[in-house]
């Protein structure tokens, strides 16, 4: 049995001069200044303290063991002659009487220096994942991680949400991603799959007469992996309301998030309710996105009709878009990278012309604009030193092409980007249907489960492409964090809604089976949505790689380097569940 | 745009009479009293309010949609003429203005009646779970788990227990139950797995220097259901802690588990820290089982020599266990009953005796002990009236035949089981290795990554059957919680430990061999335990079937009859991860 720590490695102060303690942790290093006397840095999960080593028989156990062993460390605390003021401990150290070896590491040399983890190769970094986690830059996100998740849970249960986990081993579903599939033992040639989110069971959950539900959620998708998409597994903070509105949902994550992320953030504002209302086609028209970045204040404007006839020939029969960025004093170089990154990131060209001090249109497409530089001036409302980014295209190539610009320039220009905050908004009155592009045929817009504004009466009498739906999504700092809307809880309106794409009630029943049965039996209004925690904790500790975030993360090949999984299994674990391997050859 | 809500069905007093509200919920059901007066109760998350319907222009609309359908009912609070005080808002009754149907139950008859579902078929509840759910004696244990849950939580939070999940994509582990399996689509021919515990993980976290860990953790096996185990997936208050001895875990558990069972359970009592430490062995002695329900005060004695040589058959050369209880006053029919149900629960037959009131040996198998009745009144320690139940067989078989006996005699007894309290104890001091049964061999007796007390030293030197490990289980009311361990975390002592059972290094790294790698890079010591929430929360309920406190179950045999999982998949779902179902005649 071990001796208990009296004190950990992050708490002894001035005051405890004196007193015998034991602290235990990780034998971090030791700087020699001689055979006998060195000082030795013992780490635990709170904090570093040093000890002093000043004897050959201490020195001869410390020389035993190789650095990252765990040691216990018996001894007097004692003023440090110079003090480290970056330090909690840094005042003291400790003199040790007894050093006992609690945990050999067998190794002399590390695959990487602990300090020094995150410049390693991700692939080691993930298969020494115990090793990186020592590392108190990177363990720091784990745990800001799980302060994060527990403050949104204290928050949701405050507010009255009760949290109840739905099933993992449920059923395929034929919406949306790759489902992972688990084969059943009981029904042969049947299969469970995971859940690519608790979409189905919240609904139910509140045609089950449940009132505030929420679930910090896991996911699983089989998809590739993206920047902010781990492989496999993710979290949401899934949550529903009965008998609520779009407004009601709003005021909720109004309420919850800006707290978190202004306690944790990098950034130490956050916006205040209410966040602003943006329409999806305003957003489109205003920021070319809808998921626009308000910490810009540029705005995008029409400039098709001044740009007519100007003899430059991209803009020729097409939409095009201006940005005007005044005090923007970028050089040429600057300004041909931007233009460069949003041909890379839209396959679109970006334009640009100056009016510079004198008044005179320079740089850029100007030579064309020379004949119409009043019209130009007054149409965009330049003023002198004004610098206009532009876009050309089909409406939505050139609004798209003009939000990339858009950010671009923002990022580049000295005063038009607030710093330091987490600008919110929900992007609102997205449409219902829209004309396929392919099959040029009325088609759901986004979600065909939403409620269509109006109801039953907008899909009688309505133009359909004109039907809005009650979805929005949330955007924090140009980061699209969730989709969600009121939901269509009326069987008949769902068939109706299905109808007018052609479609009728055995494909509403196909889709979702259980919820659409579920609501036959008298449902409630319900609305909801289901912000990425993954995400959110991106944004929040400022992290672009979301393997930074996660405990235990997959390599982007979906494979945890760590554990060796995905591995082989026994074939008598295949025989029990029904199923064998098929490799074909292109899979070779 | 539904008109929100100013109350809910359980909020209106008499001081809210004369005000105009809105409430909402489902349509409970009405009592006619004729064409135009009925009493209608209006039913939500939070209680019921009646609502008088007195118009024909009211009673036309309620009459236009079933039962169960939702409502939104605005009105005038009136005072009740007569009130019912079995009700929050028996004071009061709404005179609707306004009645708006929010959602249709399209069925005149339901599967059952909402506040009758618990005695509705089993599959029957479970298809239509989310009119189960209706039924307020239903919601009410799943909205007590989510609070339970929440403030173990809480609790964890607050004693400094970090929070971090764990994969759930990880990798088949030889040890236990049967693994759910999940194919890859990368890696053609390997297998994700579900974890049945994140045992390795949490180890691999302490190796990682996290010091304080916990999860509410979902766990998975593929084993069939039992009573007290839902098939597929359940969840376990998971922790661990680094640095830390048996104790330390004792102490969390003492101080997060009791007060959650006082505020939540049917009984109110529960012990306070410590719990009992009882030795395996002392158990085994005493209760006849190493899970005793210590509510009852009777013990096990040894009879073995005060019987050898009675001449009744079933004691010859076998150990002889009693049980003496004073004040039993049970029937003749009931003794039979007793000893019947002990043959059917253990396969051994239970015997008695009494001394009656005239110090006469009487009953059972009396008439064999009148010849040494002195000895056996002094043996067992007899005053008159007292009842000896006796078992017999070989020391194990005669212990827990003996065991099953004493709580029967509990259960019927009237003064030797204390009522409405939670009794915990904590079996400690398990043996490390048993000689098998059937290979007459050394094996490791629970789970070989336990710290054997003593460490390498009484591996090297003493009788490995003596050794015992740092293992414990957590028992309440004679359900076991959870077992948990010191771990060993020395792949020197670990390697030696195998070896005695004739194993050696190659066999500890291939059952766990992530966590064998962490540990060779310097662990800490470190131990931990994991309670079964699930189980946890039937002893806190009340509820002897699990099913009760699942928000959506499975059925015995593992399916989901509301979401219809498993179900079948489209071919192309098993090319993309390399599979095809393998149908043997057998399976058919």
């Amino acid at each position: 049995m071990i001796q208990s720590r009296t004190h950990t490695c992050n708490e002894l102060k001035m005051s405890n001069v004196g007193e015998c303690v034991i602290i235990v942790g990780w034998y971090e290093n030791i700087r020699r200044v001689s055979k006998n006397l060195g000082f030795l840095q013992l780490r635990d999960y709170y904090g570093v303290t040093q000890v002093v080593i000043e004897t050959e028989e201490m020195m001869d156990i410390v020389d035993s063991v190789n650095n990252e062993s765990t040691l216990s460390i018996e001894g007097v605390v004692r003023e440090r002659t110079s003090k480290n003021a970056t330090l909690a401990t840094g005042d003291i150290e400790i003199v040790p009487e007894k050093i006992t070896i609690l945990g050999k590491c067998q190794y002399n040399a590390l695959p990487f220096e602990i300090n020094q983890s995150k410049e390693a190769d991700e692939n080691t970094r993930l298969k020494y994942r115990y090793l990186d986690l020592r590392n108190p830059n990177v363990k720091e996100k784990i745990i800001l991680r799980s302060k994060i998740v527990a403050d949104l849970r204290n928050r949701m249960n405050e507010l009255g949400f009760l949290e109840i986990n739905t099933p993992i081993l449920t059923c395929s579903s034929p919406e949306g991603a790759r489902d992972y599939l688990v084969p059943s033992r009981n029904f042969p040639g049947k299969f469970y799959a995971l859940p690519q989110a608790p979409q189905q069971f919240k609904q139910i959950l509140m045609a089950s007469g449940f009132d505030r539900y929420f679930q910090i959620a896991p996911c699983f998708r089989d998809e590739d992996a993206r920047a902010d998409r781990s492989p496999g597994e993710f979290y949401q903070l899934d949550m529903e309301m009965a008998f609520a509105s779009q407004e009601d949902v709003f005021s909720i994550v109004e309420e919850v998030l800006p707290p978190v992320f202004e306690k944790y953030g990098v950034y130490k504002t956050a916006s205040k309710a209410p966040f602003k209302h943006i329409q999806y086609t305003t957003a489109m028209e205003v920021y070319g996105s809808d998921k626009p970045d308000l910490r810009i204040d540029l705005l995008i404007q029409d400039a098709t009709e001044v740009m007519a006839d100007c003899g430059f020939g991209p803009f020729e029969n097409q939409v095009v878009k201006a940005i005007v960025v005044d005090k923007f004093n970028a050089t040429r170089k600057v300004i041909d990278k931007i233009c460069a990154d949003v041909e890379v990131q839209t396959g679109n060209k970006a334009f640009w012309f100056k009016l510079d001090e004198n008044n005179e249109l320079v740089g850029g497409i100007s030579k064309f604009l020379v004949d119409k530089k009043e019209q130009v001036i007054e149409a965009l409302g330049l003023k002198p030193g004004d610098f206009v980014g532009l876009t050309a295209g089909k409406k939505l190539v050139a609004q798209k092409t003009a939000g990339v610009l858009r950010k671009l320039l923002g990022y580049a220009s000295e005063t038009h980007m607030k710093q330091d905050c987490y600008e919110f908004c929900w992007i609102v009155d997205f449409p219902m249907y829209e004309i396929g592009e392919e099959s040029g045929k009325l088609e759901f817009c986004h979600n065909p489960f939403s409620m269509p504004q109006g109801g039953m009466d907008a899909l009688m009498n309505e133009d359909p492409e004109k039907i809005l739906a009650y979805q929005y999504d949330l955007v924090c700092n140009g980061v699209e964090l969730s989709s969600g809307a009121v939901r269509n809880h009326d069987p008949e309106i769902m068939i109706k809604a299905f109808e007018l794409v052609g479609l009728g009630e055995e494909d509403v029943k196909a889709k979702f089976p259980a919820m659409y049965n579920a609501f036959c039996y008298g449902a409630p209004p319900h609305a909801g949505i289901a912000p990425g925690v993954d995400r959110m904790i991106m944004l929040i500790t400022g992290e672009e790689s979301i393997r930074e975030i996660i405990p235990f993360p997959m390599n982007k090949n979906a494979m945890d380097v760590m554990m060796g999984a995905p591995s082989e299994v026994e074939q008598k674990q295949l025989e029990d569940v029904h199923i064998k391997i098929d490799i074909t050859e292109e899979d070779k």
